[in-house]
């Protein structure tokens, strides 16, 4: 019993650690039971005093799909996908409930916001480890924060739902390779920071600016240096600052 | 092979299912070769752009427990935990990376805070998950987001780096019952958002108003309803806006 224990713990380590984004699905439809069981077993993740400060929108129909797409930039997995879950920090069905109860809710802040993005984001990270588990593929779509108002509209969200990732999910079609990550050393630090040093800088990422994908990346973008790719193309700052506008003036609208 | 595989999978949704919030630890110490896997699995999470926009301080030594414990209003399991890590949102190594090499950083505004925070967040869950499938106990501390400004000062955090949450980590020495958790049906929706009547409100919270310890809650803080214990005692709107201000506060002074 003991070593079968160990071997399933084993087992369950390494499906943790071989995951990989999955951006291509097959035509193999999600089950509703299934779907159904994932939610339920997210719904365990911990939560900011057991209110569970989270809605999630499911999307199957393809005139749906088609409504979202551009919301996220027409990225490919939100038609292809059969499912996609919009995740939101939702203080609405909560304060329905305060209010029917005679109590008064005083959540139109923005630490009430970020508990509820903290309940919203751990359910959505769960949900992603059970459907790996079960064998389905998923991808976080980051661009549920650059266009909240237009995903407000589409899908109906009231004043105090704010939408923050999106999950594409099906069974994969295509098994990538898996990326490279810094290693541990590089984003530990033992009882305090310990600033990072031009040497521990070259140290740590050292192995991603050697590969030969990432050559490509700056040969591709014409830039002299990886990050340069980040910082002039994949990430810029007139665009980070846009889209900070239209979060933060959505948070507002949306009432926190 | 296949009916091994599925007893597997099915061992770890039910892993998923049971758990439940460790906040008394045994004696048993956490190794540090443990520790360094969870943390490598943890860092398999998804992230944006692949920039992995975390830390995590890994406190062990009591003097810095004992100062970190004030800053999470003394809950006991600071200090009585092996092992407590605060997780942090983290845009200064990246900023270090890209002025080490020609590139100029955008990253101080609202929506580049907000994506280092998923990152860590998406990080802290699986770390989370890895532990209990490893038998260890973990409980999060959301007083994090209510003292940042503490907790930068303790820790030594310098700009670009924002406390989020922190785990208190070790092998359980109580397993507490499971806490009651709404029916998913109360938070899906089916391609729109269908808002709440006040039946369904009665539905989804019939189950967490009628459990025996709700109702004793509600005796020991004098008050009508259990919802009148959250918005009067557990959560209320002048200390909703005070924490409010002062993670924004914090926000700022850390260059977001």
């Amino acid at each position: 019993m003991s070593v079968h224990l160990q071997s399933t713990k084993m087992k369950t380590m390494e499906s943790l650690k071989n995951r990989r984004t999955i951006r291509k699905y097959s035509n193999e439809p999600v089950r509703d039971d299934l779907l159904h069981e994932l939610l339920e077993i997210a719904a365990r993740a911990s939560t900011t005093g057991n209110m569970q400060l989270y809605s999630v929108v499911i999307t199957r129909g393809e005139d749906m799909k088609a409504a979202l797409a551009p919301a996220h930039f027409n990225q490919p997995m939100v038609k292809q996908a059969p499912v996609v879950l919009t995740v939101c920090a939702d203080f609405n069905r909560f304060n329905q409930w305060c209010m029917l109860r005679n109590a008064t809710p005083g959540y139109d802040n923005f630490v009430s916001f970020f508990n509820a993005a903290m309940d919203a984001l751990f359910f959505a990270q769960t949900f992603c480890v059970a459907a790996e588990e079960k064998g389905l593929g998923i991808c976080y779509l980051g661009t549920t924060t650059y266009n909240p108002d237009k995903i407000i509209d589409i899908l109906g969200l009231p004043k105090f739902v704010m939408p923050l990732i999106t999950i594409t999910l099906g069974y994969p079609e295509v098994i990538p390779p898996q990326p490279d990550r810094l290693p541990v050393s590089s984003f530990i630090h033992r009882e305090i920071y310990k600033e990072y040093t031009p040497e521990d800088i070259e140290t740590y990422y050292a192995y991603k600016e050697s590969l030969p994908e990432n050559h490509q990346f700056i040969a591709e973008n014409n830039k002299e240096t990886l990050a340069q790719v980040f910082t002039d193309v994949r990430y810029k700052k007139a665009d980070n600052e846009h889209f900070s506008k239209v979060l933060l003036d959505t948070l507002k609208r949306q009432g926190f």
